[in-house]
C-alpha cells in the first residue's frame, strides 16, 4: 500500500509538471506562429506591436521554464522511480532549464537588445562594404556570448557550450574531428573538380521560367512527394523557412525567374524539415518527445531529401517530364543526365555560403567554424577577421574575395549573436547521407521506388527511425539506433566523392 | 523632499504595474494573431494543437490579470495621487481584474469545455432542424453564465452582469429603453414599408458577379476610403471579421458570385472595424489608453462606415463608376439611385439575421435580446425558446420561421455561452447615427466630399473624438464630449425613418 501510494504521488507530480511543460511548448508554438506570419503575412507597419508581442512571449516562456516550481518539480522527479519516457521528458526540460536559469534575465536582455540593433548595422556595414563599421558590435556580441557561456559552465570552453545549444549531444570533439576530415577531405576533390575536363550541362535551366508556373510546379512535386496538405502550407518568403508542430507544418520559399531549380531545391529541403515535423508523434505534442530533436537532426532530414532525393538520377527520372509539360520550350529536349548534372554542377568561383553547390557548400562552413570558434575562445581578434576569411577562403575554395560584403559579412548570423549554429549545417549534412545509406540497405529498390514516385517506404524508414522519436533519445543514441554505428562522416565522404567522382570523371574518385 | 520621494515611489509603482499591464495585453494581442491565423491561413489539421496553443496563452493572460501581484499593485495605486491617464488605466484594469479574479478558474474552464463540446451539438441541431437536441447543452451553458455572473455580484440582475462583459460602462437600463424604443418606433415603420406601394430598383445586382473581380472593386474602394495597407490587409475568411492592433489591423471578407453589394458592404463594415483600431494612439499600444473602447462604440464605427457611409447616395456617386468600370454588362446602365435603392432595400419575408437589411436588422435583435434576458433571469425555460422565437418574429416581423434553424438556432453565440453580448450590435448602430450626425455638423459639406471621395475630414473627425482616446472615457463620456449630449435613439430613429420614408414613400415619415 505504502508504495502505491508513492507511486500516486509520483504521478501527480510528474502530471503536474507535464501540465507546465506543455504550457511552455504552447507558449514557444504561439511564438512560432507570430514569427511565421511576420515573415509571410504581416504588413510592414505591424513590426513595433510584434517585436513586442514576441518578447513578451519570450517573457513568458523563460519564466515559466526557470520559475522556482519547475525547478522543484525536476528536483523531485529525479528522486523519482520514473519510466524511459518520463526520465527522457525530464532529462531535456532539465537540461533547458539549467542553461536558462544560470543566465542572468539582464544578460539574455542585453544580448537581445545588441542584437536588434546589430541587424541595421550589420546591414549598412554590407551595404558600405565595410567590416570595420559592424567590428565594435561584433566585439560586443562575442562577449556578452562569451559571458552568456561562462555562467552555463565557467569551467568549459564557452564556444562547446554556445556550440551546445543547437547541437547538445553529439560532443564539440566529434564535431571538430568532422569538420575537420571536411576540410581534409573536400579540399583535394574540390581542386580536383577545378582541374576536371567534364563538360556538364550546366546551361539546361538558363532563361526565363515563369514564376506562377514554377509554384505550380513545386506544389505537383511536393503533392507526389507525399506533403500533407491538411496539414502544411507553401508561401512566400524572402528566405525559405519551415515552421510548425506535427498538426500543422509550413513550409516557405522564394521564386526568382532565372533560378527554377534553385527554387525547386530550397522547397525540397524545406519540405524535409517539414516532414519530420510532421513525423513527431501526435499524443506527444507539448512535450520534448513530441519534439524534434536539435538542429544537427533536423538538417539531416532536409538534406537528406533536398540533396541525396532532390539531386539524383531516379528522383529526375520522375520529375523530369513534369518540368517538360510546364516548360516545353525551354527544357523539351533534356535529357536525365543534362537536368541531374544542371543540379549537381560545382561552381567555380561562388563566394557566397547561400548559393553554393552541395560539395563546396561545406568548405563555406568550415570557413565560418574556425573563426567563431577562435573568436569565441579569444584566440583571434575580431578586427582579423576579413583577412583571416579571405585567407580561408582562398585556402580551402581556391577564391578569394575582394570585398567584405563578398567575404566576412554575407551572413547574417553573427549580428544575431548566433555563434554555434553554423556547424550544424554540415553536421546534417553528414548525418544525412549515413541514414540514407541505411534507408538503402533497408529499403528494397529504393531507388526505383523514387524513380516511379513511391516515397512511402522512405518516409515509413524515417518515421520509424527518427520522426517518431522526437526527443526521446539524445542525438548520439538516435543515430546509433537508427544506422546500428556511431555518428560517422565516413558515408557523406564515399557518397560524395562517388557522386562526383563520376560526374567529373575524377580518375583518382571513382 | 519627502513629496518628492512620494512621487518617485508612486512612479516606481506606476511604471511596475504598466510593465505588468503591457505583458498582458501583448499576451492577448498574440491570441489574436493565433485566431487570426486560424481562421484565414491555418491548415484545418491544425486545429488540435492550435486549441492548446490558445488555450495556454488564455491561462496565462488571466494569471497575469488575476495574480496577487496585480491586485496589490491596484491597491497601491488606488492610494496614491494619480494622474487623469494613469487613473483612467488603473479603473480599466481595475474592473477587468475584479471580474477575472472573482470567478472561479474551475468554472471558466468548464464554460470553456462546455461551449467547445456545445459548438458541434449546436451545428447537428441546426442541421437537423431540432431544437431539442440544443436543449439540454444550452440549459447547461444558462445555469453556468449564471453562476459565473452570481460570483461577480450576487447582488445584482445576472443578465446585467454578463451584459457588462462587452458594454461595461452604458447600464442595462439605458439598453433596455433604447432596444424597447427601437422595438416601438421600428415596428409601426416596418409595417408602413410592407404596405407601401414604391418599386424599388432591387434586381440591379441581379446575375453572376465575377469574385476576383470584386476582389479588385473591393480593394480599390478600401483604397480610396482610406485604407493604410502598411498597416492592414484584406483576406477571405467563412465569416468577415477584422482583428489587430494599431499597427496591424487586418479586414477579411467573403464573396460569393451573387452577392456582390453584400460583399463590399462588409467590407467597409469590417474597414469601420479597423480604421477604429488604426486610430487608436501608438504611442500607447499594450494599455487601455491604446486600446479600443467596448462592443457598443466598435460596432458604431463599423455601422457608420457601412450604413451612414455605404449605403448613402454621395457614397454611389463616387462608387458607381467604379462598379460600372467592373461589370459594365451587368450595371453599366444603373443609376446612382437604382445602386442605392438596391442597398437599401427592406427584405419582405427575411428571416436570418446575418442576411437582414439595415433596419430590420434590429428586430432580429430585439428577439435575442428579450429571450436572452428572460433565460438569464430564470423568467423563461429553455424549451419555451423555439415558440417564442417564433412568436416574436410574428409580432415584430411579421414573419414567422416554419423550422428551428431559420429559428432559435441561426447563429452560434449561445453556443459560446455569449449571452448579453447581441444588444451591443444595435447599440452600436444607434451610437454611429448620433456620432454622424454630429460629423454632419463639424464637417462643412460631408455629402459632397464623401461624392468627391474625399474621406479625410472624416477620419480626422473621428479619430480626435473617439479613436485617440482609446479607453481614456467611459463609454458614456465619450459619447457625452463627442457629441455634447447623453447617449440615446433619437438620431438613429430619425435617420432610419426618413430615409426609409423618402425610399419607400410614406406620408407619415417624410
Amino acid at each position: 500500500m505504502a508504495s502505491e501510494a508513492a507511486a500516486d504521488e509520483a504521478s501527480d507530480t510528474y502530471s503536474e509538471f507535464i501540465d507546465k511543460v506543455q504550457r511552455l511548448s504552447n507558449v514557444k508554438q504561439a511564438g512560432m506562429v507570430l514569427a511565421w506570419d511576420q515573415e509571410v503575412m504581416m504588413p510592414e507597419g505591424g513590426t513595433p506591436a510584434r517585436s513586442k508581442q514576441r518578447s513578451a512571449l519570450s517573457t513568458v516562456a523563460h519564466e515559466l521554464l526557470t520559475s522556482d516550481e519547475m525547478a522543484d518539480l525536476l528536483d523531485e522527479l529525479e528522486a523519482e522511480d520514473l519510466d524511459d519516457d518520463q526520465q527522457a521528458v525530464v532529462r531535456e526540460i532539465r537540461r533547458q532549464h539549467d542553461r536558462a536559469a544560470k543566465v542572468p534575465q539582464d544578460l539574455v536582455e542585453e544580448i537581445s537588445e545588441v542584437s536588434s540593433e546589430a541587424m541595421p548595422v550589420w546591414h549598412e556595414a554590407k551595404e558600405d562594404d565595410d567590416f570595420s563599421k559592424f567590428a565594435p558590435t561584433l566585439e560586443k556580441l562575442v562577449e556578452l556570448k562569451r559571458e552568456y557561456a561562462e555562467h552555463i559552465d565557467p569551467d568549459r570552453d564557452p564556444y562547446e557550450v554556445l556550440f551546445e545549444e543547437y547541437e547538445p549531444y553529439l560532443g564539440i570533439e566529434k564535431a571538430e574531428e568532422v569538420l575537420q576530415r571536411l576540410r581534409d577531405e573536400l579540399v583535394p576533390l574540390i581542386d580536383a573538380i577545378r582541374e576536371s575536363d567534364a563538360d556538364l550541362a550546366t546551361d539546361t535551366f538558363e532563361g526565363d521560367f515563369d514564376v506562377d508556373t514554377q509554384e505550380d510546379l513545386t506544389r505537383d512535386v511536393l503533392d507526389t512527394l507525399g506533403y500533407d496538405w491538411d496539414h502544411g502550407r507553401l508561401d512566400t518568403a524572402p528566405h525559405p523557412f519551415s515552421s510548425g508542430n506535427q498538426f500543422d507544418a509550413r513550409v516557405t520559399t522564394r521564386f526568382s525567374p532565372d533560378e527554377p531549380l534553385g527554387a525547386l531545391m530550397a522547397t525540397v529541403h524545406e519540405f524535409g524539415h517539414a516532414t519530420y515535423t510532421l513525423g513527431l508523434p501526435r499524443e506527444d505534442y507539448g512535450t520534448p518527445l513530441g519534439e524534434s530533436r536539435d538542429m544537427t537532426v533536423h538538417e539531416s532530414q532536409s538534406r537528406l531529401w533536398e540533396n541525396h532525393v532532390g539531386r539524383s538520377k531516379p528522383f529526375w527520372e520522375r520529375f523530369l517530364p513534369k518540368v517538360q509539360d510546364r516548360f516545353p520550350e525551354k527544357v523539351g529536349d533534356a535529357s536525365v543526365s543534362d537536368i541531374y548534372e544542371a543540379a549537381n554542377e560545382v561552381y567555380e568561383d561562388n563566394l557566397i555560403r547561400v548559393e553554393a553547390d552541395e560539395l563546396t557548400y561545406h568548405m563555406h562552413i568550415v570557413v565560418r567554424f574556425e573563426i567563431e570558434r577562435d573568436l569565441i575562445r579569444g584566440e583571434i581578434d575580431v578586427e582579423d577577421v576579413p583577412e583571416l576569411w579571405n585567407d580561408k577562403y582562398e585556402e580551402y575554395l581556391g577564391i578569394r574575395p575582394d570585398s567584405d560584403a563578398e567575404g566576412a559579412l554575407q551572413d547574417i548570423h553573427w549580428s544575431h549573436g548566433d555563434f554555434g549554429y553554423f556547424p550544424t549545417y554540415s553536421l546534417g549534412s553528414v548525418l544525412a547521407a549515413q541514414l540514407f545509406d541505411t534507408a538503402e540497405d533497408d529499403i528494397e529498390n529504393l531507388d526505383e521506388k523514387i524513380a516511379d514516385g513511391e516515397f512511402d517506404d522512405l518516409h515509413d524508414w524515417l518515421t520509424e527511425n527518427v520522426h517518431q522519436h522526437g526527443s526521446r533519445y539524445t542525438t548520439d543514441e538516435l543515430v546509433r539506433q537508427a544506422t546500428g554505428e556511431e555518428y560517422t562522416a565516413d558515408y557523406f565522404l564515399d557518397y560524395v566523392k562517388s557522386k562526383y567522382g563520376d560526374l567529373y570523371e575524377l580518375d583518382d574518385y571513382q
